[in-house]
C-alpha cells in the first residue's frame, strides 16, 4: 500500500527538553509540499553540532526538536516541482543546501546557497515556515532542515544528495557533514602539492578527515596539533607522522612547527573552533606560500589578531564551509571516491548502535570515546 | 678609453644628513666583484620608500647615503661569475633580488627570495659587506642594493632585470617599484575575473596602479576609497568608476561598500598602510568568493583584527610583496606588456627634473603633487 501523499506514522527519536535524553515516540511525518521530498532514513551518526544544539547552552531554546543531519535514506515520495529526485532514489540528506539559482549557486567558487544555507534557529520548512512533524496533533521542530533522527523526515529538494545506489548506506552517511568538511578544507581549499608538509590542529573527527584529505593529495609530512594526548595514537592511523601539544612547550606552537619545518609549514588546517589555534594556524605556515585554512566555529566574541606583516610576507588566509562542497553537485563525487578507495571512510567509524539506543550515541560523543557512532534505524 | 675594471667618476645626489636636500657631488664608483653589475643609469623616479628613509624618522640613520631604487639603465661591466647579463644590456635594478637558487626563487609562488629579499638597513654590497661608493676615499652607503641617484651604481646581479632594448627607459623606469607592485596585485593575486568588482583602498601611485590591474582584467565596476577627496578626479582617468570618501559616512567604509555592491565586492586590494583601510579591505568583501589583497606597509605595532567568521563564510585574505613578481623572471613580461600597450605607464609620470634639480621631485611628492616624477641623468 503506497504512503505517497499520506501521512506516515513512525518513530522518532524527539528532544523534549534541553540536555534530556531521547525518547523514541510514534510521530505523523506529513507529505512533502512543493520542492520538497520525503526520505526513509537507514542510518544516521551523530556529530557535535547536534549535541551542541540538543544541550542548547546559551540560545534560544527550541523544543520539542528532532535532531540529527548526517545520514544516508532512500526517496519515499516527492512534492510539487521536484523532478531530479524520484522514490527509491538513494540520497544523504545535508545540513546546508544549493537551490542551483542564487548567486552563490551560479558562483564556481561558493556553496553558501541564499536560499537554503544552514540556519540553526529554523525550525520549520521553508515553504511555510510550519514542521512536517507532529505527534498528537502538536508540532515538532525540525533542525538544519534534516531532522535525520525519524524514520522518516522531510528535506527541501536542495538539501538532498542524489548518490550512487550501490554505496553502502552505512558507510557513505558520514559524508553528511564531518568528513566531508574535514577533507574537502584539504583537497578543496588548503590544496597541498605532493610532497608539502601540513599542519593539521585538532584530531577530532573533522581534523582527521583533514588529514585523510592530506594523505590523499600526497603530502609528505602531516603534523598533528592537539591539546589533547589522547588523541595521538588514533591519529597514527590517519596518515599524521608527527606530533605537537602546545602544552609540552613554553613558546608559542607557531614557533615549535617554524623550527621543524624549516620556516614554517606549506599548508595547514584548523579544525577546534579555538581562537588560539585559528592564530597559530596561520602564523605557522610558510612565508611566501604558505596556506592556512579555518574549518572551526569559534565563539560569538572571538577576534582573529595577526600582526598584518604576516600577510605581506605572503601568507594566505581562508575559511572553509562544508569544505568547499557544494552539496548537490559535488558530494555524488565523493561517494564515487569512496567507491574506488580513493578515500577511507570506515575508520571514522568506531561504533554502531540500534536505533532504541540511540542515547548511547551522545554518551560516547560526551565521553569523547570514538569519532562517528552510526545508529541503525531498521535495527 | 674603457671604463671596464676601473674606478669611474660620476656625479651623485648625496644625502649627507636625514631630511636635508640632497647634494650633487663627484664619487668614485669602484668596478663590479663577483656576482655584481655595474650600470650607468639614465633615468630614475623617486618613490615614497626613498623619502621615507631619507627622513629616517624613528630609524637607525645610515649617512651619507645615495638613495634611489626606480631607475632605468644600461649595463657598463660586469663582475666575476655574472654570465647573463654584459655590457650594452637594457636593465631595471630592482630593490628586492631572485638569486634563482633558494626554496623562494625555486618555489612557483613566492619572489621573496632568501638571499636578496629587500633589506633596508644593509648599506654595503652583499659581497663583502662594503660599499662601492665613495668620495675622497671616504665610503658613501647604498640604499636597498640599487642607489639610482647616481650616474653609475654597483648591484648585485639578483637585483638587475634584463630588459627589451626598444623600450624607452625613461617612461619603464617606474616598473622597478610602485607600478608593478600595483598592477601585480591586482593582476597576480587579486585575480578578478571579467566583468567583477574590484574595490581600491588608497589612490596613492600604487593603488592606481592596482587600478589599472583592475581595468587590464576586466572589472565592471573599480571602486576607489581614498580620505582625501584631491585624489578622486585624477583617478577618473585610471579607470575609477565610483568613489568613497570613508569621512563622509557615519558607518564603517565595509558597510557603504556592501550597500553599493549587494553584499561586497568581489575583490580588494588595499594600498595605503592603514590598518584601518586593511581591516575595511578585508570585511567589504562578498561572502563565498570574495578575496582580498594587503600590499601597504603597516606600522611595527598595528594589529590586524576581525571576527574569524568573516573567513569561515569564505573570504580569502592575502598579503603581496612586490606584486608577487619575480624581479628577474617577470619584470621583463611586465615591460612587453607596455610596448603592446596592454599597460599603460605615461599616466603615471607626471613630472619630469633634470638630475641637478632631482630635490625638486622630493617636493612634488612631500606636497603630494602628481605620482611620478623621472630625474633625467643626462640632462
Ligand atoms: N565549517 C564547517 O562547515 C564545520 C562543519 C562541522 C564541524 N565544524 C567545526 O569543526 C571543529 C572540529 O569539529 P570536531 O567534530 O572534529 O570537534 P572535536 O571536539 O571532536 O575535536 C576538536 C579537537 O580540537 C582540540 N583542540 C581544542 N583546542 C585546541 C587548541 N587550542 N590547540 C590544539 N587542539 C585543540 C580538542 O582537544 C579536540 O581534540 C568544530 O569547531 C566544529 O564546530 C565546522
Ligand atoms: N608591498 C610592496 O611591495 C610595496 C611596494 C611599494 C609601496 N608599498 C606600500 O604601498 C602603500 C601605498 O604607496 P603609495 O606610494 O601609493 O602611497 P601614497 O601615500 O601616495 O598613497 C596612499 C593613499 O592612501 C590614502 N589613505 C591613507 N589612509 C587611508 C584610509 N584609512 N582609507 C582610505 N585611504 C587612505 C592616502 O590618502 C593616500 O592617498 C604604502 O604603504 C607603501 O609603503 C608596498
Ligand atoms: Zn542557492
Ligand atoms: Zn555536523
Ligand atoms: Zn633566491
Ligand atoms: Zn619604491
Amino acid at each position: 500500500m503506497s504512503t505517497v501523499g499520506q501521512v506516515i506514522k513512525c518513530k522518532a527519536a524527539v528532544a523534549w527538553e534541553a540536555g534530556k535524553p531521547l525518547s523514541i515516540e510514534e510521530i505523523e511525518v506529513a507529505p512533502p509540499q512543493k520542492h520538497e521530498v520525503r526520505v526513509k532514513i537507514l542510518f544516521t551518526s551523530l556529530c557535535h553540532t547536534d549535541v551542541y544544539f540538543w544541550e542548547a547552552k546559551g540560545q534560544n531554546p527550541l523544543f520539542p526538536r528532532i535532531f540529527g543531519h548526517e545520514a544516508g535514506g532512500i526517496v519515499e515520495s516527492v512534492g510539487e516541482g521536484v523532478t531530479d529526485l524520484q522514490p527509491g532514489d538513494h540520497v544523504l540528506p545535508i545540513f546546508t543546501g544549493e537551490c542551483k539559482e542564487c548567486p552563490h549557486c551560479l558562483s564556481e567558487e561558493s556553496n553558501m546557497c541564499d536560499l537554503l544555507r544552514i540556519n540553526t534557529e529554523r525550525g520549520g520548512m521553508i515553504n511555510d515556515g510550519k514542521p512536517r512533524f507532529s505527534k498528537d496533533g502538536k508540532p515538532i521542530h525540525h533542525f538544519l532542515g534534516t531532522s535525520t533522527f525519524s524514520e522518516y523526515t522531510v528535506l527541501h529538494v536542495g538539501q538532498v544528495a542524489k548518490i550512487n545506489p550501490e554505496a553502502p548506506l552505512d558507510k557513505v552517511c558520514v559524508l553528511s557533514c564531518g568528513m566531508s568538511t574535514g577533507f574537502g578544507a584539504t583537497v578543496n581549499v588548503a590544496k597541498p602539492k605532493k610532497g608539502q608538509s601540513v599542519a593539521i590542529f585538532g584530531l577530532g573527527a573533522v581534523g582527521l578527515a583533514a588529514a585523510e584529505g592530506a594523505r590523499v593529495c600526497g603530502a609528505s609530512r602531516i603534523i598533528g596539533i592537539d591539546l589533547n594526548p589522547n588523541r595521538f595514537e588514533e591519529a597514527k592511523k590517519f596518515g599524521c607522522t608527527e606530533f605537537v601539544n602546545p602544552k609540552d612547550h613554553n613558546k608559542p606552537v607557531q614557533e615549535v612547527i617554524a623550527e621543524m619545518t624549516g620556516g614554517g609549514v606549506d599548508r595547514s588546517v584548523e579544525c577546534t573552533g579555538s581562537i588560539q589555534a585559528m592564530i597559530s594556524a596561520f602564523e605557522c605556515v610558510h612565508d611566501g606560500w604558505g596556506v592556512a585554512v579555518l574549518v572551526g566555529v569559534p565563539n560569538k566574541d572571538d577576534a582573529f589578531q595577526t600582526h598584518p606583516a604576516k600577510f605581506l610576507n605572503e601568507r594566505t588566509l581562508k575559511g572553509t564551509f562544508f569544505g568547499n562542497y557544494k552539496p548537490r553537485s559535488d558530494i555524488p563525487g565523493v561517494v564515487e571516491k569512496y567507491m574506488k578507495k580513493e578515500l577511507e571512510l570506515d575508520k571514522f567509524i568506531t561504533h554502531s548502535v540500534p536505533f532504541p539506543e540511540i542515547n548511547k550515541a551522545f554518551e560516547y560523543m560526551l565521553a569523547g570515546e570514538g569519532l562517528r557512532c552510526v545508529v541503525r534505524m531498521d535495527a
